[in-house]
């Protein structure tokens, strides 16, 4: 495992008063790297704020040094750490800044801009991977919650360890991890898989609206209005719903159609390089991506198919 | 990382001709081991038969030494090498069996019988970690192949490593192959998350067939006949679907009823800690582990949901 400069180690070793900020809408990697970070700096005796856009998403509402979140800031820090954060200003940061000394960013993102007096910034598959070596380097005790917490940031981060992220250190780090608690099982469960009930059917009625168009590459869902009320309404179409198209093999525009009110659509619309669906978002009102975009629809769902059609037929011909 | 026990080394080094067997319908472990191991005695100038199971699972269908399967079989062999089976019977073997003087087996079952003549049995994540284990303790140097094959089996059987099975060596193991290969993102998309569209609508099915037994922790999912054959046979049943209900919130036990032909059904069962049903797998004439077993059933589906419900209500007691 690598290890970590002098220069981040004596920073956290010769200083005492410590914020920690994060993104706005922080993440796995950003929560659970706070959690470690800040635990680690309160065992060496350092006194430790945290400043964090809330509220979190419910899956990762569990660790208990949340209570510590939000509580009366300082004007003045020894250091005020950025964590997994490219640019401060995409921090999420207080009205009234503290003073401090230092800004310490440590961050694994390719495009972070170095904006702090030391940045400890490598391309990782999780900030929480840079955190653990900082707290190793700084012969830190790992309690359940930390190494909780350090897995949190690795496994969102790195998609279960499925991304092209993952590293030798990423499972070097994860083998660790299993030698101070022995089963994340139920923490993996609840940051990638579960879902209530009525998400779950929600997803099966999804595949089961999946049509391919034509024997086109083309995968349309609608979730119809009946369908979404039954199921306890669009709080449980979860995010993955939009991709199911796209894990089908062969398919490489996906449309899903959720009929919010009867009649009215909110379309969500997925491409694979090099197809591009932005134009047809556009086209509809909506905005988005090249490979991800949205529209409100409200017209014949045949003619939406005839556009999807029109949209790859003729991209097709370029691709 | 644990080592391998002497005399399974004597077997492997001392010995010339080898079979290999797995299990009926193998799984992404068992081919995983069997290229792997396969592939790495080639390499000590040994001579390998393998007889297994086909046709494959198309996500598996990857590997080039899949073409050396199945070849023409000897009479006799120096050692048949039974991998991930965890009794005699439920391996895949020739209508003929071969002779041998010794039958190795090299598996990570818990019920394992240990039926062969000299025996490597540990409760491993995969296989395929016993197998990385016994080729590194042979000094066999990995190929790309032989890394994604190892890949294969420990990402398939741990859930890509969430599943409770997965220990320090598990991640050791993969932070090794890291070192042979940097990267896997494509041949995890390949094995957990793409599905052809028989498998998507499989999965949509199931789903819809997903039942709470009489407000118990208990899901029950029906793939019945007519299903099955509609979306192409059991090889479009992927392994993910038993894990659905699991993967409901609230559920503790999943069982899914496959009806392989009318009437006759293979069940496979889930559960969570600290729920056992590898006893009334048992009692049906199965096998697996506590949290995963299965077997075949041709009676009364009612009286099955019973014994699932009197299996909680009993072992809840003791929770």
């Amino acid at each position: 495992m690598n290890t970590i400069p002098d220069e981040i180690f004596n920073c956290l070793c010769n200083n005492q008063r410590f914020l920690i900020l994060l993104h706005q809408k922080p993440d796995g990697d950003a929560i659970g790297s706070a959690v470690a970070l800040g635990k680690g700096l309160k065992q060496l005796n350092k006194t430790v704020d945290y400043y964090i856009d809330l509220p979190l998403e419910d899956k990762l509402g569990f660790f208990e040094e949340i209570q510590y979140f939000n509580q009366t800031l300082q004007d003045d820090y020894d250091v005020i750490i950025y964590l997994d954060c490219s640019s401060s200003s995409f921090a999420f940061s207080p009205a009234e800044m503290p003073t401090a000394k230092t800004r310490l960013v440590i961050d694994h993102h390719k495009s972070n801009a170095h904006y702090g007096d030391l940045n400890f910034v490598e391309i990782t598959g999780a900030t929480a991977e840079i955190v653990f070596r900082v707290l190793r380097g700084l012969n830190v005790v790992f309690d359940e919650e930390m190494a909780d917490a350090i897995f949190t940031g690795i496994t969102t981060d790195t998609g279960s360890f499925q991304f092209s992220n993952v590293t030798v250190d990423t499972h070097l780090i994860a083998s660790e991890l299993y030698a101070i608690k022995t089963n994340y099982a139920h923490l993996s469960k609840r940051l990638h898989t579960q879902k209530n009930i009525n998400q779950m059917k929600m997803t099966g009625a999804a595949i089961h609206s999946l049509e391919i168009l034509d024997g086109m590459p083309i995968a349309l869902m609608i979730l119809d209005h009946e369908t979404i009320v039954k199921f306890g309404g669009t709080i449980n179409i979860t995010d993955d719903v939009a991709n199911l198209g796209q894990n089908t093999i062969g398919v490489a525009i996906t449309a899903l159609l959720k009929e919010i009110d009867p009649g009215e659509y909110r379309v969500s619309l997925r491409a694979k390089y090099p197809y591009d669906i932005h134009e047809i978002a556009l086209k509809y009102g909506g905005g988005g991506h090249e490979r991800a975009a949205g529209f409100n629809f409200c017209g014949d769902v045949g003619e939406l198919k005839q556009d999807l059609m029109e949209v790859y037929a003729n991209q097709n011909g370029e691709a």
